[in-house]
């Protein structure tokens, strides 16, 4: 029987998922020659409306480049199928006579592939590739795309602090980070020492309070005569909810197929700017919403991330042919490898920054969260120390 | 006699402003064995105060180190002296014996050079060397630090058209520039083809009209089924007011001692974001401000950009032997060098985008636009086409 495999993407892109892409293409046709390998526009959408890419000719050269393009080159989507769409879906593999859906995506695309896998039986093999910025699979170690990401926002936060020294005053930089806050601890990760920025980190996984993170900005700028916060989009506020829910009225808030209220607005910064001329009005203060640039800039494409998305793809097909299962990167005796995990372990699951990641009072990245960022986003420049 | 310079940066930082500071430093102490250097803390103001680093002592290596680090190692200052500020800073150069005064900074530097030349009498060289994101000199073909600012323009559209490829809609990013659209017009500088983002693009030269940006947009997306917009935060509306100074009410606004208006909040973000959701309503549409990111980011660093930056700096000691003046880089016969052009020429004025970088509606850039930035902003990577 003639092998098919069915590639989809999900979710918000990263800079390295074609290299998954293709890393599952290149071993597909490796391991069983003369395979089909369909890849679907816009996710499960693509499947169910038979809307398919032959990816079974592309020479290696067009996989490479591909390979080295930021973002889905397959498109996304946000669709959540529930029962019938699911339907539609395995009526669209079987009439494709796929042997194997590999998705790559977040938790919610292995949600789906979960419950894609359960409706099935064992005809086809569905396997979860792993992708996203905002790091946040449980079962791995860190996932493709983040690291590519945290160059970006390690970048960022090195500029904006020398600049913040040639012209004092407050600065804060929002990331994208919805329940985790990893991508916003990788501000610090090319902090050179306390004294430099960001002095300040708030995260979704402790409460935000507006009168705590003033007086906190206060105690840094009078000691430092200047302040830098990295702040995720995602802070959470006393209530449980997140700060841009109860800052948007809710006519105005929107939310996606999962129920995730759109967060990478302004809104949550032109509060930030306003609590801070509230509370320091005679201090410069400037908010940026970092919003898209971080998670598929060509210009910060990590050669560990794509090597390590490339290989998880190649991984997928193996994972086929093992029945399926989600791919996992582990970190295992000092190197990061894709091992194949249930479905069910991440489908679903958020994992959230260890509690040891933050100091005690949660504004600030600890000695633990260092040593990781350090292992997986370590500096790629030395700088001079400014003589301000 | 020997030999002092005083060397110091003024207005807004970029990557490569050390490069001039340390390019000044190198060959200075080469032409003149023994001279000193200082550099004055936060512009003017170190001179005024006798605030002072001493230069003259640093070794190779260090000044490599230094020119390699982003944003104004010196510390900069928006500081614009008037006659008696500027008696202080007169005073502060001959006590420190100054026989030379070399100010890098934009075209507020340059008439603050201006006015000490005018008041100081022959005894001190003032020496303006050149540096802005905006590229807005005159005199110049491009000024130090455009280029790495323009990298990260260029780049990140690329990443934004193939992102908004993925999951469809409408984006718009908003750049830096007061006065000139240079930078916002470097959008399109890594541009593939015409169906690739940025569709519009949106400068200060152009009176800009919410109404026709919303006919332009829904046309595009009606073409293409999505729509990358570029846009200068300091779009000016029909009535020659930035759009900025019409939107946030005026006991709000913030200006600097040079006059200008805040422009780099989220206020424009927003209201451009309000209009597409009234205009268009069931298009998805996202707006990030750039904000800080572009100007001294470390992880986009032009090699030429350093380099000539490098250059305008020693050759502001030769434009001090020659009794001072503007360093302006000019293009001539296929290659890029810095000349010596008169204060006057270059304090105070604005260069704008010529007319014809723009096609007639204003929206986009022509053929000559294009031409000029792939001669100053050349691509960098080789892309995939999407399958979307």
């Amino acid at each position: 029987m003639t092998e098919t495999f069915v590639i989809a993407q999900g979710g918000g892109p990263t800079a390295v998922i074609n290299q998954t892409l293709a890393g599952a293409v290149i071993e597909a046709r490796q391991r069983y020659p003369g395979a089909r390998v369909l890849g679907a526009r816009h996710g499960v959408r693509g499947i169910r409306d038979g809307n398919f890419v032959d990816l079974s000719g592309l020479t290696e050269q067009e996989l490479r480049l591909l390979a080295a393009t930021p973002s889905a080159a397959l498109g996304s989507t946000r669709d959540k199928p529930d029962a019938a769409y699911c339907e539609t879906i395995l009526k669209g593999l079987r009439q494709a006579a796929a042997t194997a859906f590999i998705y790559i995506g977040g938790n919610d695309t292995a949600g789906t592939q979960q419950i894609l896998a359960d409706a099935a039986g064992s005809d086809i093999a569905f396997v979860h590739a792993p992708k996203t910025i905002d790091n946040d699979l449980v079962e791995n170690d860190h996932t493709p795309g983040f690291i590519s990401a945290a160059d970006f926002i390690a970048g960022a936060f090195v500029g904006v602090d020398l600049d913040f020294r040639a012209l004092p005053g407050i600065y804060v930089g929002i990331v994208m980070g919805r329940h985790a806050g990893f991508l916003t601890t990788a501000a610090a990760a090319w902090q050179p020492d306390e004294e430099s920025g960001p002095h300040l980190v708030y995260v979704p996984e402790r409460a935000f309070s507006a009168a705590h993170f003033i007086e906190d900005v206060r105690a840094v700028v009078s000691r430092y005569g200047r302040c830098i916060v990295a702040m995720s989009e995602g802070v959470t506020a006393q209530d449980g909810r997140s700060v841009v829910e109860n800052l948007v009225p809710s006519d105005r808030l929107e939310r996606d197929a999962h129920g995730n209220v759109r967060l990478s607005g302004g809104d949550l910064g032109m509060a930030i700017e306003q609590a801070l001329k509230d509370g320091l009005p005679k201090v410069r203060a400037r908010v940026d919403t970092f919003g898209y640039l971080p998670r598929g800039n060509v210009n910060t494409i990590s050669p560990t991330d794509a090597r390590e998305a490339f290989e998880a793809g190649a991984f997928a097909v193996e994972a086929a042919a093992r029945g399926g299962g989600s791919v996992a990167l582990q970190y295992v005796g000092g190197a990061t490898s894709p091992r194949l995990v249930p479905l069910a372990s991440v489908a679903g699951k958020t994992r959230h920054l260890p509690d040891n990641f933050l100091v005690p009072e949660g504004n600030r990245i600890s000695a633990e969260c260092r040593a990781y960022l350090q292992r997986l986003v370590p500096k790629r420049f030395e700088l001079a120390k400014p003589f301000v």
